[in-house]
C-alpha cells in the first residue's frame, strides 16, 4: 500500500487549496508565488493532519480539516524559506532556494506572506483553538532557533540537541496530529495519543534528517552533504562522536581545521558507532510512536499511521 | 491637550500586555525580546485601535480592544524588524536595528515570533474576523513590498508610489481603525467612516515620513537623511522632482552619480517645488481624514481623532 493512500484524495484537495491561496494578481509577486509551489515537498505535515482527523468522531472530514492541512503546509513552507536565509543555504529540495533564486529580502517577505495566508485560512475555520495552536508552533520554532542561532558554533550537549529538535520538529508534528484530531472532534484521549505519536515521529524524523546530512546521496537529498557542520550546527552524530573515548579527539581536531575532510568525518562517525547510535535512538522514537497508537481502534486508518512510522525508518531523502 | 490623552490609561495597559506577551524564560531569547521593547515607538497604531473603539457602541472597552491594540503594535514591530533587513538599515528609532545589534538571522526569527505571538493574542479574542483582518494587513504589506523590492532602483511612477504606500501604511492604519471599531461593536457606517479616516491619515503619515527622510534633523529622526534614495527607493519628493521641467534633468544627473550630494538633492527638491507639492498632498489627505469623521457624533472622542490628524501634519520625527 502506497504511503498516505487513504488520504490521497484529500491531499489532492490540499494541493488545490494551496494553489488557490497562493494565487496572485500582481505579476511580480506571482513569479515568487509560482516558484514557491514548484519545489513541493513530501506533504508529511498535511498528511498527518488528515490521518489524525480520520481517527476523530466526525462522520466525514469537514472542510476545516482540508483548510488546516493546507495552513500547516504553508507554515512549513514559510519556515523553510526563512531557514534558508538563516542557514545561508543555496539549495532546497534540489532547486535553488528562494533566497538564491530571488534574494534574501524577497525570501523574508515571501515567508511573511505565507504565514499571513496560513493564519487567514485558519481564521476561516469554525474552531477557534486552531489559530492559537498553529501560532504556538511558529512561536516555539522561532524562539528555539534564536536560541540555537545565538549559540552558533558552540558544541551542543546531547540534552540541548533534543530540546532543539523538539522545538523545530517534534512539537510541529505533534501539533499537526492534534490539529487534525481537534478539527475532527476526536475525544481528548485520542487527541493526546495522536499528539504523542506525532511528537515521537517528529523526533525520529529529525534525527533521521541529521543522519541523512551525512549518509544521503546528495543527488537524492537535493542538497550538499555535511551542510550542518559547515554552518556550525552540531547535530546528534557529531555530538555523540565527539564524546567517543578513542575517536572523539580525532574528530574534534578534524572539525577545527579550516576545511574539514567530510569523508573522513563520516568515517569517524561510522567507526565511533555514532551512526549506529543515532539509528537506534530514531528507532526508539518510532517504537514509542507505534506504542502511542496502541489504544486507538485498529484497522486500516491506524495501519496507515503505523505505515508513516515505518516510512520514516527507511527513508533516504 | 496631549495627544492620545483620552486613551492614556489604555495605552499603559497595552504596554503592560506587550511586556507580558514578550516575556521569555530562555535567557538568550530574553535578550532579544528585551531589546525589542527598548526602542518603543509612538504607539500610533494601538492608539488608533483604542480611539476607534471609543466610537463603538460597547458600554465600556472590552479586554478584546486592549488585546487587539497590543497585537497590532507587535505586528508593526515585526514588520519593522523585517524591513530593516530588507532595507539594509543600521538604525531604528535611534538605536541599532535588531539586525545590527544581533544579526540578520536573529532579526528574521524575532519578526516571526512577534507575528506568532500577535496572532495568538488575536486568536484569544472573542471575535473571529479580527484574526483575518490583521493577517490581511501582513499579507498586503508583504506582497506589496515584494513588488517594490523586485522593482528596486527603477524610477517609480507617482501612481505606483501611491499604490505602494497604500499597501505599506494606508491599509494598516485603516485596519487599525476598523479593528478597534469592530472589537467595540460599532455599526457598519461608523466602521466605514473610521476606516476611511485611517486610510487617509495613513497616506498622509507615509508622505510625511518620506518628506522627513529629506527634511528631518537626523538626531531627532533617529536615522540618516536621504536613506531611501541611498537604497534605491524612489519616494514622492524624488518622483515629483524628476518630472520638473527645469530641475528634473539636473536631479536625474545627480542621482546617477556614485555618491550623490544629498544637500544638493535637497536643494533641488526645494526649488522644484517638490517639497511643497508633497506637503500639499499630505495636507489633502489630512483634510479628507477629518472629513471622514464629519458624520460621527462630535465631542472629545472625535476631537481626539482630529487631534491625531493635526499631529501628523506637524510632526518632525
Amino acid at each position: 500500500m502506497a504511503l498516505f493512500s487513504l488520504v490521497a484524495d484529500d491531499l489532492a484537495a490540499v494541493n488545490q487549496r494551496l494553489r488557490e491561496a497562493l494565487q496572485q494578481h500582481n505579476p511580480v509577486v506571482r513569479e515568487v508565488s509560482d516558484y514557491l509551489q514548484e519545489a513541493s515537498g513530501k506533504m508529511l505535515r498535511p498528511a498527518l493532519v488528515l490521518l489524525a482527523a480520520q481517527m476523530g468522531d466526525a462522520a466525514r472530514l469537514s472542510s476545516d480539516v482540508i483548510d488546516v492541512a493546507t495552513a500547516v503546509e504553508m507554515i512549513h513552507m514559510a519556515t523553510l524559506v526563512h531557514d534558508d536565509i538563516i542557514d545561508d543555504a543555496e539549495l532546497r529540495r534540489g532547486l535553488p532556494a528562494v533566497r538564491s533564486r530571488f534574494s534574501d529580502p524577497v525570501a523574508v517577505l515571501a515567508g511573511d506572506f505565507l504565514f499571513a495566508r496560513a493564519f487567514q485560512i485558519l481564521a476561516g475555520t469554525t474552531r477557534p483553538p486552531l489559530v492559537d495552536m498553529a501560532a504556538e508552533v511558529v512561536y516555539v520554532m522561532a524562539t528555539g532557533e534564536i536560541s540555537q542561532h545565538l549559540d552558533h558554533g558552540r558544541i551542543a550537549s546531547e540534552e540541548s540537541y533534543w530540546r532543539r529538535i523538539e522545538a523545530k520538529t517534534g512539537f510541529f508534528l505533534e501539533t499537526c496530529c492534534r490539529l487534525g484530531a481537534t478539527a475532527a472532534e476526536a475525544s481528548i484521549p485520542v487527541r493526546d495519543a495522536l499528539g504523542r505519536y506525532g511528537h515521537h515521529i517528529g523526533l525520529a524524523y529529525q534525527v533521521g534528517d541529521d543522519l541523512l546530512d551525512w549518509l544521503a546521496d546528495p543527488a537524492v537529498l537535493g542538497k550538499a552533504v555535511g551542510e550542518d557542520i559547515a554552518v556550525g550546527i552540531y547535530t546528534l552524530p557529531i555530538i555523540h562522536g565527539l564524546e567517543h573515548e578513542t575517536y572523539g579527539r580525532q574528530l574534534a581536531d578534524l572539525l577545527r581545521t579550516e576545511m574539514p575532510d567530510l569523508a573522513e568525518v563520516r568515517r569517524l562517525l561510522e567507526v565511533s558507532g555514532s551512526i549506529d547510535y543515532c539509528r537506534a535512538r530514531a528507532q526508539g522514537h518510532l517504537d514509542a510512536a507505534r506504542a502511542a497508537l496502541a489504544d486507538l481502534p485498529d484497522g486500516p486508518r491506524r495501519d496507515e499511521l503505523i505505515g508513516v512510522a515505518d516510512f520514516i525508518g527507511v527513508r533516504d531523502h
